[in-house]
């Protein structure tokens, strides 16, 4: 792909993209690579530095397996998405190993770790970029932990949904967010971010006209 | 406290020390308490910016709790560590709660976090620091997590009882099961049934004053 290409793409990505110079960006792009990832590939296995991943199409599964061979989701990246973990050549303070899946058919630029690590050591902002993107996850993770862990919340999400939506005889809830919550003894934010990861599992759908249930199910299961 | 006293101890802790302006050593140090707390003291709860925390003596757990209460830990801090999960005003990506208590008598510096926040705002280096510091402790939850996830509870418990017999130097440790059974994300009855396990094989012993190591070399095995 041309530079100028990655060049456009990054320009939307990275707040950093306006504050380094043009030989820099240049750097970057000419240590860009367009891959595409068909559905299962293993794009990162925990061990090297396979660069930062920008999810251009398609969506990727980051995990942690046991020696025994279960494995943790940790998260999932759709289109606009940047892969951080994968690149621990940037980010030194990761010491734990993740795997990365394309869970569907994936286009996706990847950036050399060691040319984008060069450059962040250049430039603070790159730097506080790369840590920033780390750290968001961060969050996700001790998410997914509490979940795991304490299992409360989901399932009393999944029990309103299933219920409400016996009780109106639609797949549609048509509540909001922050009325959800105050049904379910929650915070708004709570709602929303549950109702993003159901999203993601393909469980539910969040569109204007309130949340659709796509896999019953699923959803049922999850309310046992 | 006196600023300069204050200066002294940041010199060795932050390695941005030298790198930011006398005026803002001076803000960063006019805005810091010295605080005792008791054993058992909750120093923060969750949801307010307490600060950055530096432990000076004594040590502070860290821990995650369900609406059930029941908690789990995620790490320990010691002497010449930094809590800056504390200090939500300076990593806004941080979006999870966690809760701090004093775990034996401690002194700690406490930064005012929007005073730390402004001054990292201005000095990449501080933010970098910040960010860097947050996600070493990503890595730490990350093995806590796989801990708990993957580990069979016996070899959990182990791991333990060895690392804290090496922390203290000392063959007995001094910790209730419950206490025990928290660090390691279990059940007090879990954690006898386990150590009465333990003390039949002749690999531990406890008594009135604790648990104390009788065969160290099985329970490094145990805990490979």
């Amino acid at each position: 792909m041309a530079i100028e290409l990655y060049a456009s793409i990054y320009k939307e990505i990275f707040p950093f993209w306006n504050k380094i110079s043009e030989s820099e960006r240049d750097f970057i792009c000419k240590n860009s690579f367009l891959m595409t990832y068909p559905k299962g590939t293993n794009i990162h296995d925990g061990n090297e530095c396979s660069g930062v991943i920008l999810v251009r199409s398609g969506s990727l599964r980051l995990y942690i397996v046991s020696e025994e061979g279960k494995d943790i989701t940790l998260y999932r990246l759709h289109k606009g998405d940047l892969c951080m973990l994968s690149a621990s050549c940037v980010l030194n303070s990761i010491t734990f190993d993740v795997i990365v899946d394309a869970e569907e058919d994936s286009e996706c630029c990847v950036i050399n770790g060691s040319a984008f690590s060069k450059t962040a050591e250049r430039n603070p902002d790159i730097k506080i970029f790369a840590l920033e993107t780390a750290v968001d996850r961060f969050s996700d993770v001790m998410w997914v932990m509490q979940q795991i862990l304490f299992m409360s919340m989901d399932r009393r999400l999944a029990i309103f949904l299933s219920d409400e939506s016996t009780r109106t005889g639609s797949d549609t809830i048509t509540l909001t967010h922050e009325q959800i919550a105050r049904y379910i003894g929650s915070a708004r934010e709570v709602v929303t971010r549950m109702l993003k990861y159901f999203a993601n599992e393909g469980i539910t759908e969040v569109s204007r006209k309130g949340i659709k249930i796509l896999d019953k199910k699923r959803l049922r299961n999850l309310a046992l």
